[in-house]
């Protein structure tokens, strides 16, 4: 192997098999822990976005994140109830681009498509700027580097993805029921504690102080970031075992209970513990700290809590390049991109998305609270296009029971718009105008690449291929630029001899002594190949050449021109940068013409 | 012309014809503006460097810099003197990499070679980061965004230099006089209002305090920084005018004592007007702003002390690319870079270059002070080299006068090496270990890549060209990977039947209904060239196709295979990274398999 593929392979693994990880499929146990990660971790941000909400009013505020919180678990049980019915009718998957594609059109699809690609870089840099700031919590010598962490964590998360560390493996499973039972524990011991009056300095208010509806609003934006990550069980149900809808359905069910449990449960310990938003230690973490005390308990909760953050992440490795080869197959991204099974394609999603969420980490300085109201768009507006294609498909389809499934996906469809239009609003100049500007950006793009791929099939299209047409002769001329006769030259002669009986060989002439060397061993040699000498009065090796193919050309109008170009595969792959560039500065030099080829031919050093 | 070309035109100018600059030749005047800018420059900041220095051992201790000025003043005499003879043993350009590699061997002419490759690079940072300080000493709003000031300037000097405006352009002569005449006007008018008793407060100390040894060594090693950039003209003198090696030696002789004058007068009146060292206003503004007050002179003074900066920064982008190409013809650097009539290749010495200033900038803050002892090493190192190397070349050729030449050359070696050892004590710790450590890796660089070309040479020379082995047979397959039937494929396979009868074609099935709808097309126009189609479960194109290769391969040992990858130049240049991925993708791939050639075979589409 080459040892520059040595070096790839290394930090690359070896050739994807994507598929091969479906073969094993899982049980509803592990199911939960793979597909729940970036759903369950938002606990870790949700009731912090909204007491920093709402502590612009007052301390005394904050008290109206239970009411808040309620209403959110109301609108997790109808998204849920309605995401139950995608199941059932998208049993291989069915994300949101897919349902609003095929029932509100390739627009509402585009639509979907743009914001599910923002989310999913929205999800990584998120859930890694909100698992750093907890790593912060617990040890604040590392408060400073934040944003370096967070590029680190970014890093290595890649190039876990690079070599195909599927998500699927078990060992992904364990970090999140370590979190789900060590918050569990957390907010058990918390409410023993206060039940029998421990710990707890000051009484939570019992009423509801007046505050603005606005404020109220904001702060229910904001605490919709608990939503998140809740739809990835519908993708994924061709990971489970049979029944799959029905297993499926059970776990999502399953999924959201605990969410509820712990999202209410932070939210309410919150306010009896009367913790304020602090900008160096997470909500998480001043609970943790204070029902444990600052023993090694804290620090396991806040361990737990940056996993499930980081596991959170790294779903987005999954889904980025799942959906850019969807859209790639339907021709609204480079379609390249769509055999998502060459491992070396992957990698280009895989950079894109964790260099966008680096510069989002970048510019916003890792600070979690800076980048959610760019990530609740994102999601709501995808929530709310699936739901309103559902909505279209039980219309549609009238399959068995579709009168309670449409009323179910409805009440969804109205609810989360409803959330979208007051998140929109009330997070607007807070950096959701972002998206609200990107997602019309990405669809135009989207649109333009596919005109062009249609643009394109019709040009390749008008020319209708024929037999005479395909054995029509032409004739081919081949030119060897040379710089001494070694055996990389004699290789290439070889090669020409294969491909044409027309070969010109040319020189360019930066020392008369060694032209005139090459000659005379020429005449010996090859005698009956021409050889033509370039002068080069500024030392240029490419504007004689280039003039010399020029003339040939204009001579034999209507022929193909090859130009071989000896090329040396060196033993140490850092070596390679000190041969082979006029291949690559010809083929940039010459794009523009028609009918001539630029061939590299290859000699492989043993030694150097 | 294709687009990309013409964006690349934009930025970077029609084909460069680089010696073309040279048929104009210089009057004395004008190759003294041209040649002497970075000379003068450091006007700007040696004065500055002393009393930085020295104000550590207090204010009083400042008056110490008219002494050390005064060995300088002697120094600049003897180094010029020497010189002299260097432009009458070198009339085409005796820089120090020639001197010291004809006089004192190979690794010596390395040594000097590393050394002036780390002096371009920082004539370029220092200048530019002391241009900036003058910017910003008159603008202060400026001073928050020194680095990206310098940075923006680097950028802007690329693109001059890529655009190959060149630095004999007339237009660069003014700068220069400007600055003489605007530094000449401030040095008498202030000397003039000292000596009528105007507008200073405070007499400054007669006597000379006591200070330690150390400091007035790393006093006199900052102030050597005024020495920066004398040698410029022994490098121009192709440029002059004939009697080419007299109108050199009268123009370096003119250039020092305008040096010596300005640099002595700045010094002097500096301390005349009791001038501290402060962050964010240079000595050169202050005394501008105490000698002309804040009106539109001390503006005018400050655009000019600018711009023979930013000048004197434009010089390395001349000397840095034609040292690389000396290296590279002596084998010591990639050989690409010797040919640097080629804009192509000529432009990776400039941005080569760049980067490394900017990286410099960034790590230093754009602040010269700290950038100045990575200077001065360099350039000392490169001066005793130079005058080591006369001295020998005096010894070996006894030419006419060699007597007191060698006399010369010899006190300037001596002088330039004690500083040189003055200025790596004084300077160590403060920067200089860099250079200490940089010199040695780039010689080693340098003689591994000597190495490996030597060992390269023997490897292509150790198989005998001869008429048998050139014209040896030699069998060769075509495989044409296709994704449907259309008019870059019908030219490809055009081509393919131009260079050999053995041709086959293949197809990877990503979509089964594609592929049967390509099959029955191919029977009526192609029936006799064999069309495979290649199964990929896992939505791979790559795999497919290597296995395919492989096995062809396999069955066909020692026959060359050339894989034709049909290829399409697109109109808009955008739209070119929507198709042609897999060539790029197969090079890879195949990059270590000896006897496979990919070559693209090119269409170009009118429309899209």
């Amino acid at each position: 192997m080459h040892p520059l593929l040595k070096l790839k392979r290394f930090f690359i693994g070896k050739p994807l098999r994507l598929d091969e990880q479906h073969h094993e499929l899982l049980p509803k146990w592990k199911a939960l822990a793979v597909l729940s990660s970036d759903a369950l971790s938002s606990v870790a941000y949700a009731t912090e976005e909204i007491l920093i909400a709402l502590v612009v009013a007052g301390s005394s505020a904050m008290v109206w994140s239970i009411p808040i919180a309620l209403v959110i678990l109301a609108l997790m049980l109808v998204v849920t109830l309605s995401y139950r019915m995608t199941i059932d009718a998208y049993p291989n998957g069915g994300g949101a681009y897919t349902v609003a594609k095929e029932n509100l059109g390739s627009h509402a699809g585009l639509v979907a498509g743009a914001a599910l690609m923002i989310d999913y870089i929205l999800t990584l840099a998120v859930s890694v700027a909100a698992g750093t700031a907890n790593l912060a919590s617990a040890f604040p010598s590392l408060q400073n580097y934040v944003v370096l962490i967070s590029l680190i964590v970014i890093l290595g998360l890649t190039l876990m993805s690079l070599r195909g560390i599927s998500e699927q493996a078990t060992f992904f499973a364990y970090p999140t029921y370590f979190f789900i039972f060590s918050m569990a524990a957390m907010l058990l011991s918390g409410a023993w504690k206060i039940h029998s009056g421990e710990g707890v300095s000051l009484p939570t208010p019992t009423y509801l102080p007046e505050i603005g509806l606005v404020l109220i609003f904001k702060a229910f934006a904001s605490g919709c970031s608990a939503m998140t990550g809740i739809e990835a069980i519908t993708n994924g149900i061709p990971l489970f075992r049979e029944p799959k809808t029905k297993n499926a359905k059970t776990t999502m069910s399953a999924m959201v209970i605990i969410l509820g449990f712990l999202f209410f449960g932070t939210t309410y310990l919150a306010n009896q513990y009367v913790l304020q938003p602090l900008p160096d230690k997470t909500i998480i973490a001043q609970l943790a700290s204070g029902v444990f005390g600052d023993g090694p308990a804290f620090y396991i909760v806040q361990a737990c809590v940056a996993m499930i953050l980081f596991l959170a992440a790294n779903t987005a490795y999954a889904g980025f390049p799942a959906l850019a080869s969807l859209l790639a197959r339907d021709r609204y991204a480079p379609r390249q991109l769509a055999s998502i099974g060459d491992k070396l394609v992957f990698s280009n999603s895989i950079f894109g998305l964790s260099l966008a969420a680096a510069f989002l980490i970048f510019i916003f300085q890792g600070e979690p609270h800076a980048l959610i109201p760019l990530y609740a768009v994102g999601v709501f507006l995808s929530f709310s296009l699936s739901q309103a294609g559902m909505v279209v498909h039980h219309l549609r389809k009238k399959e068995s029971g579709w009168k309670s499934a449409l009323a179910l996906n409805f009440t969804g469809a109205i609810a989360t718009t409803a959330v979208l239009l007051v998140i929109t609003y009330s997070k607007f100049s807070h950096g959701a105008w972002i998206v609200v500007f990107l997602i019309p950006s990405l669809v135009f793009t989207f649109s333009r690449v596919h005109r062009h791929y249609l643009d394109f099939s019709k040009e390749l299209g008008a020319v209708s291929p024929s037999y005479s047409l395909v054995h029509s002769k032409v004739s081919n001329r081949v030119i060897i630029p040379i710089s001494g006769i070694h055996v990389g030259v004699i290789h290439a002669i070889q090669y020409g001899n294969t491909i044409s009986s027309q070969i010109q060989v040319c020189m360019v002439e930066t020392d008369p002594a060694a032209s005139d060397r090459v000659k005379s061993t020429w005449n010996t040699v090859a005698s009956d190949i021409p050889l033509t000498i370039l002068p080069s009065p500024y030392r240029s090796v490419l504007l004689p050449l280039l003039d010399y193919i020029d003339q040939v050309r204009r001579q034999n109008p209507g022929d193909y021109i090859t130009i071989l170009v000896p090329e040396f595969v060196t033993a140490k792959w850092y070596h390679q940068f000190l041969h082979n560039q006029t291949a690559f500065f010809l083929k940039a030099a010459l794009i523009g013409k028609p009918k001539i080829v630029v061939t590299s031919v290859r000699y492989h050093l043993k030694t150097t």
